[in-house]
């Protein structure tokens, strides 16, 4: 890893156990940590402003390298000013490599099943090829072949110009065996090698490089990949690929893969975002998490809430709901929980209303963000293992 | 007419030829005249909270009594409160009466061509049975037998708890002959009597009941209509079905149709919304205007602007946008206008992203309110005639 404050600046303020509290120092601002980051897949947070996203206390937000190159592609972007002014957003934007949606196409959706996590990208599309070079594709927009590899992803996220890059990786899926994984690894560190030096040469001034821990499931694979990806000249460390078919094997996986990270460093768990899994990430040592759950939900008619019996969700379209004159969550701040009932909002939601997405999206990345307020304030206060525990036992992140 | 200040006052406070300026006082708050009314159409306006209507300065919406009749049910709201409290909404409503959107399962995609204007209702349900005690369809919701007839709309109607009902009517298309049309405006005025009938025995304090009056593009029917209308015991008129199959034909029959009406009654046009047929119909004398224009076109990636060579629209989806920097409309205080380029607008359109829906959602509305709140204003100031020739000329809501 190189140290380098002009890309960026990670300070670790207060320590519990391997969880910790800092700010990740961006060009384009401070983000505390542990933070919870929103999909702006397509240069927007569905259904809101970036002003909106801001107004939320969110400082960063995810931007998808491979939507973006296919429409409106990195040059017209460049050409605007880049992704941030694009967007008229003025904090800080990290930008995934677009390995995983590319891989999507091939993996389909037994990644998506497995994973369940992680942007559902253009299942539309098709793979040509996957080779040491890079992946032929065709575009799920227009079915024009289009090429990526290592130096592609790099140029497009120059363009964009975002504070965090991704290098280009393989996400292998669940139902990928040992040799694949292996094999596949190992091209995912060769690219990194291909991705650290193209960004040497080129990365625009105040970008910060993330090198991506592959390894699937096995422990030997995530402890030589956590060693290929620490020596390369690389600012952050994404953890991604799948990390099993529950919970239970996530925990086991991350369990053996994040203390091998260097302690110092920020660490980004990719794809992962619901309550219990921030909560048990952060008492890990993780820092960022990016997930579409808040957002994807939100669309769905689901709402977040402390029912840890009911995976921490309400389904909003369901039967129970449809006389229930109480708050969708008490004591939550968000206006579809102070302004409105369940019973409206179960009726906008049914009817397909564009304003139920909205109400749910903003609900459900509110709680997250005060999740992640509530866990920062508590590593400060000492007292985030009670949080933890009561959040996993079905406390409010505001009563907790 | 009756006039009964409990239920709705309409205070006229300046004039300017036949167009004028004056309040609608009803039990949830004054209406500026003459206003723009959004379409709630399912206890919503598209994408938005009912708080961010209030703050775009709308005082009324408009609620549709079809829809809310079939789901979820005019006994479940008023169980819960009646609408306003449904849906959280302190400023006032109007209701649709039903009849347009029956009459479309029946008319169908004709009366939608030629109006073109007035929310594109049920179409996969269908009508069983117009008879004169009222009409039998099916729900385009789960296919159940539903019947509605004068009393039964005026029933949901009271169970919803507006500030204003209509009369149950039929709206007859453009494609309706003379003698068509004759017969089912002698019915829908039989069917207003049957309305004042059950209005006055069990309407709700506070209610208002307009009726609508109707006649296609027949000068004698429509003449006969407002006799019958204006002999009924109602507390204001809307004006309803086809105007005709061009704004030249339109602006002919409300030229014979409103100055027939008395002066000092409240007048609503019912589903025109374009900014020119609001400036003509502000200067005939109408007061207000409800309409799906500006929601229905965000939806559909459109903006309102002041062109009047492009009937006053931006297709945002249009290529000449992609690399365009400026903004939608020059000069707009919405955040649409002010944060966001064209290009920026245009590629979330094409995307499909329900952020370009929202930014062009509210684009619209303030667009008409600034059109509104500038007639108001003029007529005020004794200068309308200069404002509605500058605005069909081209000039912006906010500039003329």
């Amino acid at each position: 890893m190189r140290a380098d404050a002009d890309r960026l600046e990670f300070r670790i303020d207060s320590r519990e156990g391997s969880a910790r509290a800092g700010r990740l120092i961006t060009p384009h601002g401070e983000v505390e940590t542990p933070a919870f980051i929103p999909l702006a897949t397509t240069a927007a947070v569905r259904g809101l402003d970036t002003d909106e996203v801001a107004a939320l206390g969110y400082g960063m937000v995810l931007g998808n390298t491979f939507h973006l190159f296919l429409k409106p592609g990195h040059e017209r972007i460049a050409e605007l000013g880049g992704l941030h002014r694009f967007m008229s957003w003025d904090g800080a934007i990290v930008t995934d490599s677009g390995g995983f949606q590319i891989f999507s196409l091939a993996h389909g959706s037994v990644a998506d099943e497995v994973k369940g996590r992680r942007g559902a990208a253009g299942s539309h599309g098709s793979i040509l090829e996957i080779a040491e070079e890079g992946v032929r594709f065709r575009s799920y927009l227009d079915g024009v072949e289009k090429f990526m590899g290592p130096e592609e992803s790099m140029q497009v996220q120059a363009s964009l110009g975002s504070d965090i890059a991704l290098a280009f990786d393989e996400c292998t899926p669940f139902h990928a065996d040992y040799d694949y994984t292996a094999r596949s690894t190992e091209r995912t560190h060769r690219w990194l090698d291909r991705c650290t030096r193209w960004h040497e040469a080129h990365g625009p001034a105040g970008q910060a490089l993330f090198g991506i821990v592959q390894g699937g499931t096995h422990q030997d694979l995530r402890r030589s990949s956590v060693e290929r990806v620490t020596a390369a000249a690389i600012d952050g460390i994404s953890i991604g690929g799948t990390l099993g078919q529950d919970k239970d094997q996530m925990r086991a996986v991350l369990g053996f893969t994040v203390p091998l990270l260097p302690l110092e460093a920020p660490k980004h768990l990719l794809g992962i975002g619901e309550p219990d899994d921030l909560l048990d990430g952060i008492a890990l040592g993780l820092d960022v998490f990016d997930c579409a759950v808040p957002t994807r939900l939100g669309r769905h008619g689901v709402a977040l809430a402390p029912l840890p019996d009911q995976r921490f969700r309400i389904n909003v379209k369901g039967r129970s709901l449809e006389a229930d004159q109480d708050p969708l969550v008490a004591g939550c701040p968000c206006p579809a929980c102070t302004r409105h009932s369940r019973a409206y909002l179960h009726y906008l939601a049914r009817a397909g209303e564009l304003t139920a997405v909205r109400l749910l999206t903003v609900h459900n990345l509110v709680y997250l963000e005060r999740l992640m307020a509530g866990a920062r304030e508590a590593i400060r206060a000492g007292r985030f293992e009670a949080y933890r525990r009561a959040g996993l036992a079905g406390a409010a992140p505001w009563a907790a």
